[in-house]
């Protein structure tokens, strides 16, 4: 009660002191969408491919596209984690993915082993304070529908870590149809797995409980974690995307069988529920005190390539890290912008705080900083650096150079000529790719020194 | 300071009151000696097999032998838990091994993989409070040599635990010379591995380490935990027991080449360090005022078998649970008695706080008791039930009754005429059968209301 009245005496002060309309009074909604393994050319309205995405280019088109953001870590888990926390990888210490495949992806678990693998037993530090608790704090409604993935024991699961409503599963991925990976079922609501859906297509499901959130929630502020597993691969390991055959269908000039034809395809099929959650919001008169956000966790896989960019998903270039998004407030950011500023998705954490006008935590040190008045034009993006690190493999982006380091080489690049990272400029600038190695060590210390947390440190 | 002045006053008092001799004013120093997989009968003093163990048969003499000694845990990591906390598994929530075997043996891993894997980010409950903290603060100077299997990262280890000292194993188990297992080296001197003694068998490593320990430690109240590795089948997973050639050829009338020989020949190796560590107590004169238990963490795993008793290591037989155990304490316990007293390794935390004069941990349920006054005869044990689960399977044991049930079905046994379990009773005792599973039942359900702990619990 206390943090829902201090929400009201700061949207009451908002509306005296700084004379917002009457759309401001209300605290925002906040819808932020995050797909999977979704890759950075990936999106229709930027036109190198054929995809089809008409909600998410009609979000871009009332909202601001931003084309050098990235992720925190080239794949699922710590890139989420870093979402949820506002804190890089390392220093909120789940700087892996949390999952069974160490061994053999092809292993089927018994139940018995299940409840002892690192699926169960790891997860995101309960520690860790995450923007579902900060908002709920803040008087909102929060819930999360999709994939999880920051452990799957109760004290890992939503409900535990600052959200009121979870749908989705709790697990790095699962097959789309029977929600199993691993010979496991992994389709929560609340803290129990259900089995009631079993056979229906998780982006349909996904976007049953999104919209029933939205309306159960219409009359108060609300913060809705919206994560697709959709466009991953099949966690059943058996083959590649699975999609709906409408959807396959779209794509008549492409071959069904393809595994590119059903990559697009379920694309399309996450972009339709986003559109009917637009249409949603839409139909509630929430659409202008709604801030939508949309990225993609990680590059893309492989489907269809990420060009220009250079890799893909588990590596170091930006074809694993710099990723889509989308950012849109009717009330507070230009519509049909696109922006090159510098962002990362450290940046989402606190500018959700600020949109809610929420406290930060106290004594959590956070990596990011609000980016609304970068993506409204505001003021420069104060980002000059970024680290990333993943098993031995180093990055760092200064400036607008980008330097990657493993015990076997290093390169450097200058991302402001050569995005596609094909020149390697060490030998003829070695003091900017030691400065670089420098910045890189320097984080790596400032991390290494930080608070101990998290499965992953050895502490 | 405070804890030391505490003993002194302890004892002091004890001298005053209770008028012990000279010998007993200083706090005892305690060693508790812990076998890997050493069968029930694999005893020299036993007399049913060919076994050398002249050292610990001399333990027998001096002290008491119990022959109803039970693990808590038919494998190593959950019966050490219990050992080092006083705690059924189920409710120090270490209810299962810390390895990475779920999916393969044979998997080498990566420095990557492994700083990642199962055996590096799970462990004890830093919350969990062990017996190393109750002697610790009781004014003891406490170590750790040989196998810990309680985690490996740093917050796991020993020192980190109420242990002054370290020398050893992390993990469940290594190759006796290359101190290796799925590739990785995991032998540790403090906080740090150590590569100094590769090639080195493990038992003359924790010999050396042990006496060691008592040297450095003869004029004040030590505590030495001293988990071998032996005799466990080497960790390497590509044969079964290592043993130097100087202790096979100490079995001259058997192949050299069968797994039994060497099995047989590291027993009497790690009886060897025994004997060197009882003559070294001797030579400071400690003898008298020292505490010496030694036990097995669980069955023998098939060496020889474990005849008369039925089953081995991870089963809920007899042969699984029950295992050797010796107490010699010249001042306070009778010499050469056996005892057939009903007794678990849940009453050592509860016998060395008693023994030390220690205070017990507040707020912390013991499932045990002080069992030095049974085995000196003054006292019958309190002792009439004992629990056990282990991935679906379940024991239970009341006065000489024995349930075992798994998903597929359920036996009883009365161990006061059948301690081979040859003979299944439910049929003609079906009331008893269902009491001993109603037992089960109250048990597990106090188990899983109590507070949540350990890696292994959902909660």
């Amino acid at each position: 009660m206390k943090s829902r009245r201090l929400v009201t005496v700061l949207f009451a002060l908002a509306c005296l002191g700084l004379g917002y309309a009457r759309a401001a009074v209300r605290a925002p909604n906040i819808v932020l969408i995050v797909s999977d393994d979704q890759g950075y050319p990936d999106l229709g309205i930027i036109g190198t491919k054929p995809i089809l995405t008409p909600h998410l280019d009609r979000l871009a088109r009332e909202g601001v596209r931003a084309t050098n953001f990235y992720a925190t870590w080239p794949a699922c888990t710590p890139s989420r984690g870093s979402i949820l926390t506002g804190r890089y990888p390392q220093r909120n210490g789940l700087y892996d993915n949390v999952r069974n495949d160490l061994v053999s992806y092809k292993h089927r678990y018994t139940a018995e082993e299940y409840a002892l693998s690192p699926e169960m037993t790891l997860g995101l530090d309960p520690k860790e304070i995450t923007i579902g608790n900060v908002l709920q704090s803040a008087g909102y409604r929060t819930g999360v529908v999709g994939k999880w993935d920051m452990g799957q024991a109760k004290r890992f699961l939503p409900l535990q870590r600052g959200f009121d409503f979870f749908y989705g599963h709790g697990n790095n991925g699962i097959d789309y149809y029977t929600h199993e990976r691993y010979g496991i079922h992994s389709m929560f609501r609340g803290n129990v797995r259900t089995q009631a859906d079993v056979g229906t297509y998780a982006t349909e499901l996904f976007k049953r409980e999104a919209l029933r959130f939205v309306d159960d929630n219409r009359r108060q502020p609300f913060f809705l974690y919206l994560a697709f597993n959709a466009p991953h691969f099949a966690s059943n390991f058996e083959g590649g995307v699975q999609a709906p055959e409408a959807f396959v269908r779209r794509y008549p000039d492409m071959d069904p069988k393809e595994r590119l034809t059903s990559y697009y395809a379920a694309v399309t099929c996450m972009d339709e529920a986003i559109g009917e959650l637009l249409a949603r919001l839409d139909q509630h008169g929430l659409a202008q005190d709604t801030l939508v956000l949309f990225l993609s966790d990680n590059g893309g896989s492989g489907n269809g390539g990420n060009h220009p960019l250079r890799g893909a998903k588990m590596t170091m270039w930006e074809g694993g890290l710099r990723v889509p998004f989308l950012a849109r407030w009717p009330n507070r950011l230009p519509a049909g912008v696109v922006t090159n500023e510098f962002l990362t998705a450290l940046e989402i954490f606190p500018s959700l705080v600020a949109a809610a006008g929420a406290t930060p935590p106290e004594n959590v040190v956070l990596d990011g900083f609000d980016l609304l008045p970068v993506l409204g034009g505001r003021k420069k993006s104060p980002r000059t650096e970024m680290f990333w690190e993943r098993r031995g493999e180093r990055a760092a982006r200064v400036d607008n150079w980008k330097w990657i380091s493993s015990p076997k080489d290093s390169s450097l690049f200058d991302l402001a000529k050569d995005i596609g990272e094909t020149s390697d400029l060490t030998s003829s600038h070695p003091e900017i790719a030691a400065r670089l190695a420098d910045r890189f060590a320097a984080w790596k210390k400032l991390m290494d020194a930080t608070e101990p947390r998290g499965p992953f440190r050895d502490y």
